[in-house]
């Protein structure tokens, strides 16, 4: 091992010696995927802005550094664990400098400035297939290869490390790769030599799970207004062709009014964008995913954006004049649920 | 039991007789139950206006009569399998003299009008709840009592006796229905004492339906317009949260390329007009329903009505220049799907 500072940068010439692997973003699944590599006995640094975040994986003997920048002197294998395309854009290329986060060097330029040739970014944002497939140019033009690996199946199976991957990359990236996805992973799907279709089949993905939330919604909102009795019709349904992971799964809050979040409106709003976004440039028509998409946008614009996506049921009942399961009636709701949220 | 004459009559006071169940519609569910009630040792005669269905039926050992008014005199519990609310009406309140189906008698009235008091009507068909209701009332002026009772599964579950029913009625009406439910359906949903909640859940399914064929079609459109693999996307939606009961049913229909008509593209135009029908009575904007339903008519209106219902695909692959898995392809389609309808 290189000789290592107090304030945890390595120096001298580190490009030969065992590294940690990062992971950026210590949010619900982040938190997961690192404590899920430390399980495995990996050497695991955390990263994030929040030093609430930050404190919480300490707590757990997990390390951390406050920036992507420092991160990336410690490691050549990064997770990168965050929620959108921006974020990827800034963990990744914004120097140290263009950042207020006071104390870090700035001379000391990207993350992916950085990491030396030969290392390993695994993307697991759901973004655009379009920017996964540049992203993975940009990065190979700085020596740095890269797994398109998005993450699916919710914060407790992160923490377990039973994650499903959609991923895409070369085979060496699949190979470097391994330890970090043997331990976060319980499946994952191998989807292509490049990266892009790991981002393409999330995005499938993401368009069915929005469109599915949004007719869940829909069709209580229809079995309400005619008087029947929710929990009853939740039971029915779930044993019927009319059934979907995603009704099994967020209708229960609905039951119990409990919109506590577990996946965010505002991420369907977000994803079923990103849907939009492909739809519009490979020239095809969506309308089913567009309808779903309008609900959740109407319920960002009822101030519901970082309430459970399962709140997407109150712009039917605020325009119908139902009245919703109110929380109190949580003695009465379904139980048995699998209440994991999903990103 | 009765004197019966030739022509399938029976004379005299038959009113406290030992009488035959009806079953009124030979089609892909009715005779599913037609056959499961046969098996059960119930005493069954079956009804079609085609010759062929009654064939069918009597082919395996089955009675039938050729018109619900003839069947009226045979039956004090009649199934009503039919496919929508206009032929239940025919089949209930038509008169013989009203039919083009030569031979019978002009004197004979409706088959309500044969059917004496104590009698029941168990209705099978997707109606609009309202129209339930008020058969329910209508029925009951009559003398005759309603279990309003939509059924779910497809064929191959109806032809082995394991049909969902989704029933409300009287507990007289569960009652005296018992020998031909429990002969026909491995699961039977109470959802209330008068006809109507029976109908409602069933819409509420159907909805569901409807919408999640769509997204399916949609998705896999997307999926193809991105380049990715359709078998492959298939097998990772449905271990993902995307999946649906109607995704893993109907993907292996496109993947095959095979759209003979398990369930067809113009009963979820039908159904989802139900839908609509009722989102207007309630005030109820539902647009996520009312996008699949603008998707289903479309494929109407490209002929493709009496293809399956997967087909609603093809108004995504027309519109996007998609080129969708051709029937000889079909070997390299995923296996191991359930390939039974859904009505």
């Amino acid at each position: 091992m290189a000789p290592s500072t107090g304030n945890g940068k390595i120096v001298g010439d580190v490009e030969h010696e065992a590294r940690a692997i990062g992971v950026i973003g210590l949010g619900a699944m982040g938190m997961g995927v690192a404590c899920s590599l430390k399980v495995a006995g990996l050497d695991v640094v955390g990263c994030d802005l929040s030093e609430h975040a930050r404190a919480e994986f300490e707590a757990v003997g997990g390390r951390c550094v406050a920036t992507p920048q420092v991160l990336g002197e410690q490691c050549d294998v990064v997770l990168v664990v965050v929620v959108n395309a921006a974020q990827v854009e800034a963990v990744l290329f914004e120097p140290a400098s263009g950042q207020a986060q006071g104390g870090a060097d700035t001379a000391m330029g990207s993350l992916v400035d950085r990491l030396g040739p030969g290392a390993l970014v695994i993307q697991c944002a759901t973004v655009a297939p379009a920017f996964a497939e540049a992203l993975g140019q940009r990065l190979a033009q700085a020596g740095v290869d890269m797994l398109d690996a998005p993450i699916s199946g919710g914060a407790a199976k992160a923490s377990r490390g039973e994650l499903s991957v959609m991923a895409s990359g070369r085979p060496e990236a699949f190979a470097k790769a391994e330890p970090a996805l043997a331990a976060m992973a319980a499946t994952v799907h191998r989807l292509g030599d490049v990266p892009g279709p790991g981002s393409s089949v999330k995005l499938v993905n993401q368009h069915l799970a929005g469109v599915h939330i949004a007719a869940a919604a829909e069709a209580m909102a229809l079995g309400l207004s005619m008087g029947i009795e929710p929990t009853k019709l939740y039971e029915v349904i779930t044993q019927s062709a009319g059934n979907s992971w995603m009704f099994e799964n967020r209708v229960p809050h609905i039951l119990k009014g409990d919109y506590t979040p577990l996946s965010a409106v505002d991420i369907f709003v977000k994803d079923l964008n990103i849907v939009h976004d492909t739809g519009r440039h490979k020239k095809l028509a969506m309308p089913v995913a567009a309808s779903a998409l309008q609900q959740f946008t109407a319920a960002s614009g009822m101030g519901l954006g970082r309430e459970d996506d399962a709140a997407v049921v109150k712009v039917y009942a605020a325009l119908a004049g139902l009245t919703l399961p109110a929380a109190h009636d949580s003695v009465h709701a379904a139980g048995g649920a699998n209440d994991e949220e999903y990103t």
